[in-house]
């Protein structure tokens, strides 16, 4: 690279797949790509840029003149051409747009119209779309003829003149089928679909459903305007799992790629909530300063409670947070992993209550505080429980992300209950009030 | 059903796809199930069982007579057959399968025989393999007239007398090519391959780098012996995000069917190593009962500084497992990641200390006490980031799961370093020893 040596480059850089060419790129330094990106020139395979990080992309993209963009970007397949223009700030994107062919610039325009995240905008616009009254024999002979195919495809549409979708055909069915059979007699005429303006998220759950590798996308009157395919929809899956675990901890939509500022950016809002929260909890001991300065031991075991009860609530919210994100809930399981939560929680509460109520009695020497504490993690522990199961459930309800708040509200108000069940039972127990 | 309607009941049941079946059987109770199994006999699709919680098909497989499993797996593709009979104790399984026809009794055999969560135990056994001699024209005669193919295949493949892989040829690919042109000569000589023995995990990874959509398993002397398709995979990725999830709150594999016993079973582990935890920060707590005495609001202030430095620890780790689960980082990136966590720790550490030094002043009317909660802030929120990012590499690095334990461990270590940090320093300031 630092010779300028081109010819050895394109042929290190032409075999690899994408998906190395896009580790290539993020190993090498920030100048590095840019110049590697101008030396190939044309022989630069901009798929490849689809495999990196945000951030990198993002930079690279910035640096590289929009001319060579858009001639790059003409040689994608249309999804990831989307995939790179999406994230171009509007002035440059229709300056790349403009000088791409029009029929090109029209079809990314239409997938960039819909939404971002929307099965629209994920799509692939070339597919093969036949009509009903071919036969396997034509149809095959026209596979064979065209250059201009999509590169992978696996299924094949069967359409009217006004692309209104007729029904699918598997290749490997078509493969099956003699030459003289008409394609309307073997194709599936029910097929499945996903509509352009749907979330790529309801989306994968239809592939996740059905076991589909491929799928068309339908507009609001029924055309077929592109398909999805699994490789999109795997990302798709992996990003919403990160989402998912992210949100719960208190992260944004943070990436490893990220600079400090972009971090702590994703990562203040929730932790000024949990500022907030921390002092909620605070005021509620500091009610019981009197108590606890006649029974300074109270301090030391108070965050026991509070933090049994936080790890507890941290499960059972784990696992119907996950549940919802999975559709697994319908109205009867609620209702079954409702009763299960609370009961788990009675049950975790009496086992801990238990063991801390020994451990209190033989260190303090203190029975009474034993039973204080005892009862106190009962209370807070069924608090867990239902408030783990029962706050992502309303969330859902209200059509919030369950997954976004919930650790936190679980989390104060657990902590909350522990430090008041504790200390007031404490201040009664010992008359200290 | 309760009328035994047999012909509606199957007429109503055949048209649904498995994962709708699946629905079915496990909105109804669990006599209903088994009832609905015997009354429809042969006409059940057994691939319904492969969609249900795993609690409910452990149920009804106990429940339904060899004889009939028997008949009904003998029925399915090789992958959903497993599937089913993976859990089954032994004794019944070597029961079924001795009453399977040789051929899928043997191949089954082969497929149970590698490890659990294995290439080899999720891969389809039938496929489609030619001879590399062949032309395109011999294999599409050869394809209308074999009955016996797989439900459903996206390549074929091409093996040597002794099954071995000499390449692959995608369905898109053949289906352009005419009749004369010779297999050899088309098809890709240098397929990707899984090995039966990898785990799925890192089968999930090749499908997801290289957008896969059908991959060949091979045996130790690369012969043939499966097919891996996407569907499976897709599975195999959601349950990897779930066990992720799940294991960095402290649950188990554990699903939203599983009884009380069961979710109990799955979290009283972690809740106990949070028992002792919790228990040791007690300790350090009580290290300083002396100074609390004489300075209560200590003990309303102190669960702030721990609880800030847990939630920040609980960001850095989500981030930095979720990376490693995804195979994001190499050596350069890890040093990367370490640096910028420790930069946002500090970062965040100065932001919440001038906040909480500031509330702290007004509420208590003492600029000493909010600049001792300030200190603490700091040393505790780097503690944050610096743990929050090493515990899980290292863990990593020691061949451990970085999900399992990393979430007790930081913040048990954000609890101490933060009460031990705030009360030594405020017991320092105000000569309180």
């Amino acid at each position: 690279l630092r010779a300028g040596d081109i010819e050895r480059l394109s042929a290190l850089m032409e075999p690899l797949h994408s998906a190395d060419a896009g580790d290539v790129i993020e190993a090498l330094e920030q100048d590095e790509r840019l110049a590697l990106v101008t030396l190939l020139g044309d022989a630069f395979d901009y798929s490849a840029l689809t495999e990196v990080d945000d951030a990198v992309r993002a930079d690279l993209i910035e640096a590289i003149p929009n001319a060579d963009i858009a001639r790059g970007v003409a040689e994608l397949d249309s999804d990831d051409a989307v995939f790179i223009l999406e994230d171009i700030e509007p002035g440059d994107r229709e300056e790349i747009l403009n000088q791409l062919p029009a029929f090109e610039r029209l079809s990314l325009k239409r997938s960039l119209d819909y939404p971002e995240d929307s099965a629209g905008r994920r799509m692939q616009t070339d597919f093969i779309a036949i009509p009903p009254f071919w036969t396997v024999g034509q149809t095959i002979d026209y596979l064979r003829a065209d250059k201009d195919l999509p590169d992978e495809f696996y299924q094949i549409y069967v359409v009217d003149p006004g692309y209104r979708l007729l029904g699918t055909l598997s290749l490997d069915k078509f493969l099956r089928s003699k030459r003289d059979i008409r394609i309307a007699d073997i194709m599936n005429a029910d097929p499945l679909t996903v509509p352009a303006a749907s979330d790529q998220e309801e989306a994968a759950r239809t592939f996740e459903r059905y076991d589909l590798v491929e799928v068309g996308v339908v507009d609001d009157a029924v055309r077929l305007v592109g398909v999805l395919t699994i490789d999109d929809i795997v990302d798709v899956i992996q990003e919403e799992a990160t989402e998912d675990i992210q949100r719960m901890a208190g992260v944004g939509d943070e990436e490893i790629s990220d600079s400090v500022f972009g971090a702590l950016k994703s990562r203040l809002v929730w932790l000024c909530v949990n500022l907030v929260t921390a002092i909620l909890a605070s005021l509620v001991i500091g009610l019981f300063n009197a108590t606890i300065e006649q029974m300074v031991a109270l301090a030391a075991l108070m965050p026991i409670v509070a933090s049994m009860g936080g790890n507890a609530a941290t499960q059972t919210m784990t696992v119907t947070v996950r549940a919802l994100a999975m559709h697994e809930l319908d109205r009867r399981k609620v209702m079954r992993l409702i009763s299960r939560e609370m009961i788990v929680g009675v049950v975790n509460g009496a086992v801990f209550a238990v063991l801390i109520g020994i451990v209190t009695t033989l260190r303090y020497g203190n029975p009474g505080l034993g039973a204080v504490i005892a009862m106190a993690m009962i209370i807070n522990m069924f608090v867990a429980g239902s408030a783990g199961v029962l706050i992502p459930l309303l969330l859902n309800r209200l059509k919030a992300d369950p997954a976004v708040a919930s650790g936190t509200f679980v989390t104060t108000l657990t902590d909350v209950i522990g430090f008041f069940a504790f200390l007031s039972i404490a201040g009664l127990w010992f008359d200290l009030f």
